[in-house]
């Protein structure tokens, strides 16, 4: 972390959906951006909230009792143990804050591998 | 932290710079936004990373041994105990994510009173 990480950049060295990409770390979270498209599982993480910043695109998070809609410059914390699905109509940049080692599917089996760019 | 947070929205509330306002919590951690214009203090944290996200306008921050510049859509982590001034040329908006408490001059004494919006 030794430089200024500039997000559009990193965006920009891969297209895979709902893939993260960690760029930097910080008090023992992975910064990390992703593109998404289309529908995600319904998970929960049980020991982490769950940081959300869009920066393109729109990004709709289902909760139980509700539905939240991201545009660019919003974001939204899901609190640890609270379950959600996130989807995206068109292609959505964000940016994800999330302790190290911590499964995107919520679930090791499942999770994408860690990778940093 | 019950709906999402839009950081214009947030920011169009107060016009006061180097006052931080806390719009949201995350695993122990203040999400704050700040207004910045001039130069401040030369400090460090201890004890925790600081994470700046640039929103609008450009950041420059001193270190050491050399300057990182960010414009919008960049970030920077200063590592724990290194010493920084973040300065700005013209008004600029920030991001930033630290442990819930940490004063912002690195001195509780001197620290702006943490403030939730």
């Amino acid at each position: 972390m030794k430089d200024r990480i500039n997000l559009n950049e990193k965006l920009g060295q891969f297209s895979r959906h709902w893939s993260p990409h960690t760029v930097g770390e910080f008090n023992g979270h992975d910064l990390m951006v992703v593109k998404v498209q289309g529908e995600f599982n319904w998970h929960s993480h049980a020991d982490s909230d769950d940081l959300f910043l869009v920066l393109r695109g729109e990004l709709f998070i289902r909760l139980r009792d509700r539905e939240v809609r991201l545009k660019p410059g919003e974001l939204f914390v899901v609190a640890r143990g609270v379950e959600h699905q996130p989807y995206a109509l068109q292609e959505t940049h964000l940016l994800l804050i999330e302790p190290s080692g911590t499964p995107n599917t919520g679930n090791a089996a499942t999770a994408a591998p860690r990778t940093l760019i």
